[in-house]
């Protein structure tokens, strides 16, 4: 086990469902501790950390002020709406707390930039909180697309996401209803949850299942921004002007490559991602929370063709399993947690990587929005 | 075994290579018969009967109008260029042969009516030569897409069909080349393939890969036209004018749902299909061509949902393995001439669903290529 001493202290800026998740994750990974936790009220601080078990040695704070306040706080965990997001990181990181953000970052580009600049001047270590970059699977599929041989050229990508049902438990709290595992979330639901006020979060479904859909693409392209953004007219809203569906396509278009995402709240519960290269290609169906938290799959071919009078293939798709020692989340706090250890001892400077990830969703993000605010036209980036 | 008597006595217009896999199907069906092949010189009708092993007894012809002048032949199989449908699938029907019509079916849905309306008026069958609506397994997705409280409502489908390597045999034939089975055609197949030469075939990957990408959507929306079409400029060319790849986008307004196919030659072989819906999704790889002959799967979830905390979901996806009795090109023929005899023995007239089904596919291709001529622009159908 390692020294309590050398562990990282994380402090929780509000009480949100996800939240207790990143707890858990805080207490899987070995180089991280949880030093307190807040909200606006210490009332619901200490409702959460009873419900969640939390250790009674905890800091509970009634304010989020207060745990950037808190000396013994190294690094900060944001899970607030994405409106609030500037505000909180960039005090986070003028009180020199190291900071991991909730996607989507932040409302826009330019907000983006501030807390990135923010995290550059003080010298803080900045990440956003898409656990699935983290998992041992990301890093074999990306072997596996990175190899000329194997998978070729980055042809199209395909990929939907959808978290209607993300918010099953929120929802049960809140309504005391009797959900069945066939569950629809009543249009009500899509009416007053977080995610669909615009006040808090306009980018409903494409801040939230579409963040991951931008987020899979820009790494299957190796962050390489596209040329053009393109939101099809088939975007559905709600009453607020939020966003419950979307489909959008990128062009790359010196590749010759195109990207085609759809992200929802309407339909059934899916992250299916599929990567077609000029002589590979690979599916998943669980990429964003994998079905299981100990290991996670994905079938792939290469060189596949049809065999003589094309009666079948050479092959059959292989599947690959990939074991995880932690889940995603806490391996996420774990390389967070040794950056920010590197950074405590003076030995290394922070990881820009991050920060360069993030703002390349950020910036496709921005991007899109734009093509649905003028009316589903083509966008250059 | 079934009477030779009663088996539909079938004859080939032209030695393309997809001829040889329909021959074999021709003989695996039981109540078929391969009667006639033909080709524009009755050399080659020889050498193609005698690579293929083709019994002695076979009526060899030097010319298509010699295989519809023969009294003995019911039903003729045209793989013939799509530039040729139109006038050879006519004359079939006023010679009163049923017709079995490789795809794209034609040039454009006016040159398919009139085709269909020389099969009604004439009174034989029409079906186009797409195998795998006859496979168990299609009928089982049916089945699941079919039913409210599993799938519920098409939201999204997003389909890609490679089929570059489709003709690797041809290629070795032309070129005496060692093609290893990660073989990628050289730049010169693109220009010489008759499927890339404007004058026999201008649809290109459109009218091969595209056709059944067009097909499996429309199937997946029982058919019903969309309202908008609207192709990519992620469009490439080859210096013909033939389409090489494309990116296109469905949208049928009042369900709100959309539908995005990619098809190409330059791609990595797969033929891979994924259906979302409120309630159900479910994957597919192989769907055109199965992996295997004799059986076929497909994996799909209903009603998934996160568990607690999101650290996974309340289920894994199922895989279901149909098999089939015989190959799906096999059942293809025994459907179709199994319409035959029934109009042959007067018990019922021409089933015009399968016409109905190529001509809703034939309308959508006609509008993806408008889309594409008009500088990618949306069409309204």
């Amino acid at each position: 086990m390692a020294d309590e001493k050398t562990q990282i202290r994380f402090g929780i800026l509000g009480c949100a469902e996800i939240a207790r998740k990143v707890c858990r994750a805080i207490h899987l990974s070995p180089n991280s501790i949880l030093h307190a936790i807040s909200s606006r009220s210490i009332q619901k601080a200490k409702q959460f950390a009873i419900k969640n078990s939390l250790p009674e040695t905890l800091k509970l704070y009634g304010s989020y002020e207060e745990v950037l306040d808190d000396p013994f706080v190294d690094a900060v965990y944001v899970p607030l709406p994405t409106s609030l997001h500037v505000k909180w990181a960039v005090l986070a990181a003028e009180k020199k707390k190291h900071v991991l953000l909730e996607k989507p970052t932040a409302l826009n580009v330019g907000e983006l930039d501030r807390i990135l600049d923010a995290c550059r001047s003080n010298g803080v270590q900045f990440m956003d909180g898409s656990m699935w970059y983290h998992h041992p699977r990301t890093t074999r599929l990306k072997e596996f697309i990175s190899d000329p041989n194997l998978f070729g050229q980055v042809k199209t990508v395909f990929i939907f996401v959808n978290a209607g049902l993300m918010f099953k438990s929120f929802w049960r709290k809140i309504y005391d209803m009797d959900l069945s595992s066939s569950f629809f979330p009543p249009p009500q639901f899509f009416e007053n949850n977080i995610r669909t006020k615009a006040d808090l979060d306009s980018f409903g479904a494409l801040g939230d299942a579409g963040w991951y859909c931008i987020g899979a693409i820009m790494w299957a392209m190796n962050y390489k921004l596209p040329t053009t953004v393109t939101a099809s007219p088939a975007t559905i809203f709600n009453s607020n002007g939020v966003i419950m569906s979307t489909t959008v396509a990128f062009h790359w278009e010196q590749e010759g490559t195109i990207a085609t995402f759809y992200c929802s709240f309407l339909s059934h519960e899916t992250m299916d991602v599929a990567v077609l290269g000029s002589k590979g290609s690979f599916h998943v169906e669980d990429l964003i929370i994998p079905y299981e938290e100990s290991s996670a799959s994905f079938s792939f071919t290469s060189g596949a063709a049809f065999v003589n009078m094309q009666l079948g293939w050479n092959m059959k798709d292989k599947e690959v399993q990939v074991h995880n020692e932690l889940p995603q989340e806490a391996l996420m706090i774990k390389e967070f947690s040794r950056l920010v250890k590197g950074i405590k001892d003076s030995k290394i400077g922070p990881d820009t990587k991050w920060g360069d990830i993030s703002r390349s969703s950020q910036v496709v993000l921005d991007a899109v929005k734009s093509s649905i605010d003028i009316g589903f036209k083509m966008v250059y980036i």
